[in-house]
């Protein structure tokens, strides 16, 4: 099997690492001369060029959302299939739709940041017991999803299957909005005595404001209806907590802080028992929305094993 | 020397252990009988009403800010050093104007929490280079700030001067905020396809959101004020923020974004050299007000070492 990789920073030269642990053909392709470099020196075929891959059975798309547009006009003649690994789906999936219409498009993403970047910081087990989104959209073939199940899960991934906007929304809860959380934290505790005081929590909450600038913009921006639904419902939240602030009266907040107390306890979920199933589109929803995962697809892709989280006990 | 520590939890625990290690005669007191039984069996001298530490020349309060109401009244003869370790200085320097109006009073905070609490939890040495602000308000006495001070350098920890309002301005910011978000970002990530998501911005992000709702009602709910001031500055900050975000135009929000990456990158701050300074008023709020801290008190009490944060860099 021929798969090619486009981007090779950490994710996408991890891609290179774990598809040649599975024996695949892999090509890695990237503009920048350098992550060439590098990649070529570590054993891999390179490309400078998206065309260059017409090739392969698959093709993951692993370059930052503001490049996609570009890769994909060169992708425009594509028949096989196509993955991404881009942190907002609904977006991406309009611009395959209008750029690649031929291509079997299964949009991904697999949740594996790391605080290092580049292909240098890449490595084959990243993607080991991670949550890898794969999009089940309306107009998602099944069996191209399936397809690119049984590989993602061949990659160690846990494969969560969500319409996109699902996606997009969940991911603007638990990454986007606490992005912008941590830099508004920071920028609000920017005075002296704030940065000599601030200890534990101020370093907790505040670590993924150290991100690239660049990266958190494309991210947030790239994503912003969801991340606005999302801040908007926060703050009514914040609204309804700063009413309950009352120092005469502290036990008025308790049990909105103690619902959250026993969700964080309760996190992350435990992983259930291993179940068959057959693979419809409806299962696969119900799955995903359960919080529940797919970890193999049967050798002839009838049926999927499944992982739902177990009991929240905190 | 005699001190006396109310409140025989993670802080006053360590208080014991590190008060003996400076060879002081230390005797700590709790309601809870088994915290009494825990640091009897390490060897310290315990007992249950604070009435019985009057002969103490200092005594630390490291009870909850709930229960400083009652110690206070057990305490209200007392003319000696008397210093806490709550959260919030404005309340308790209130209280205790009320309640022990003429023990001499030096509202203190150490930036010392852990995940773990208790007794079982304390070790002597939980104060190194922690940040721990002494209150300087216009009615402290500069020698009692000194002699508080000399002994909390002496702890290991920066002493950091600071108005009470300033302290709880600050801390509201670095740690009460943090705490009210990593609540409410749990509470809206509760659904299961979320909490399968989830990976290091929120596990980092939330992790606060863990400690009991108890404590964390205690320390918000008692700086009301300052807690509402801080949100009502962040929430607008976020407004900003979202108003930036642009799908079309992702470097909109890049230099709201690369403020905090420039300010996160530079925290911790480094310390300047020690310098030697003469105490007055004045200079000691301008030190705090400037990030900086003493880390120790001339033998006769009239100069003190003091450290500046190094230069910002990134």
């Amino acid at each position: 099997m021929r798969a090619g990789v486009v981007g090779l920073g950490l994710i996408g030269g991890s891609l290179l690492w774990a598809l040649r642990r599975l024996d695949y053909a892999v090509v890695g392709c990237d503009v920048d001369p350098e992550a060439r470099a590098l990649a070529s020196d570590a054993g891999f075929d390179v490309v400078s060029s998206p065309r260059e891959l017409d090739g392969a059975e698959v093709v993951f798309l692993a370059t930052p959302l503001p490049a996609l547009p570009g890769v994909l006009a060169q992708l425009s003649g594509r028949t096989g299939l196509l993955t991404d690994v881009t942190s907002v789906k609904a977006p991406v999936a309009d611009l395959v739709r209008r750029h690649c219409p031929r291509a079997r498009f299964v949009g991904g993403h697999p949740m594996a940041g790391k605080e290092t970047s580049g292909f240098a910081a890449a490595q084959s087990e990243l993607f080991d017991d991670r949550a890898w989104v794969l999009c089940l959209d309306d107009d998602t073939g099944l069996s191209d999803w399936t397809r690119t199940a049984r590989l993602v899960c061949a990659l160690g991934a846990r494969v969560c299957p969500a319409p996109s906007a699902q996606h997009d929304a969940a991911v603007a809860r638990v990454s986007h909005v606490p992005h912008l959380l941590a830099a508004a934290v920071t920028r609000l505790a920017a005075d002296p005595l704030s940065r000599t005081l601030a200890a534990g929590s101020f370093a907790d909450s505040t670590r993924v404001a150290a991100t690239r600038a660049a990266l958190t913009a494309a991210m947030c921006a790239g994503n912003a209806d969801s991340v606005r639904a999302a801040l908007h419902t926060l703050r009514a939240d914040l609204d309804a907590a700063e009413a309950l602030l009352d120092p005469d009266a502290p036990e008025a907040i308790h049990d909105w802080l103690a619902t959250a107390q026993h969700h964080r306890l309760a996190w992350p979920p435990t992983a259930g028992s291993p179940q068959q199933a057959p693979i419809t589109r409806a299962a696969l929803l119900e799955l995903g929305r359960d919080g529940g995962w797919v970890c193999a697809v049967s050798p002839d892709g009838d049926a999927v094993t499944t992982v739902r989280p177990g009991p929240q006990v905190t």
